[in-house]
């Protein structure tokens, strides 16, 4: 995975972080992958970023042009079936931030 | 590393994603863990999380109670120091986004 491609600010980022159980590797990676898929159809969806240490935590970015958009996608029903899996199996805990966009700058980028 | 402690919000996520170059590996390694350990002396530091992909792009996110602090951050002799060197020899490439968190929720946290 690598760099999202953003408009200028504002936008919004959904910060992710969470730590893995540590069952069903391949089950969870397949629907890690099918949740970036489906969300990027989604309205609004600007792109994601996702890096995850061995054994410590993991951080995943999407960024959204709006409130709006990100409500959508938390309602959205394979979403919610696949939040449902990964609060009983795949994540020991995890933390979700709802942040605006005020700034950005980058390096060769 | 591990979860944040953040308090509710609002407060100010600085979304670091990079890319690194494949130099000084140990160097870069010294000099990450003495930034988070200058950063978390700074008046208005929060927090940080952090993971990267071997082969892939690492995001660092540090929270901040205010804008001010984040400037005064950045401005930190060396931290700047260590900017430089980044961008010199540690990344291929970065972004950075200022984001101020809205709304928060954890599971397990």
């Amino acid at each position: 995975m690598s760099f999202a491609k953003t408009p200028n600010p504002p936008y919004y980022a959904v910060i992710f972080t969470s730590k893995r159980t540590e069952i069903e590797e391949k089950e969870y990676g397949v629907v890690a992958d099918q949740m970036v898929a489906l969300a990027s159809e989604q309205p609004g969806f600007l792109g994601v970023e996702s890096a995850r240490e061995e054994q410590g935590i993991g951080i995943t970015v999407s960024y959204w042009s709006s409130l709006d958009s990100i409500k959508q996608w938390k309602k959205n029903v394979e979403h919610r079936m696949a939040q449902e899996k990964g609060k009983r199996d795949w994540y020991e805990s995890f933390v979700t931030r709802i942040s605006k966009v005020e700034r950005d700058y980058s390096f060769k980028c």
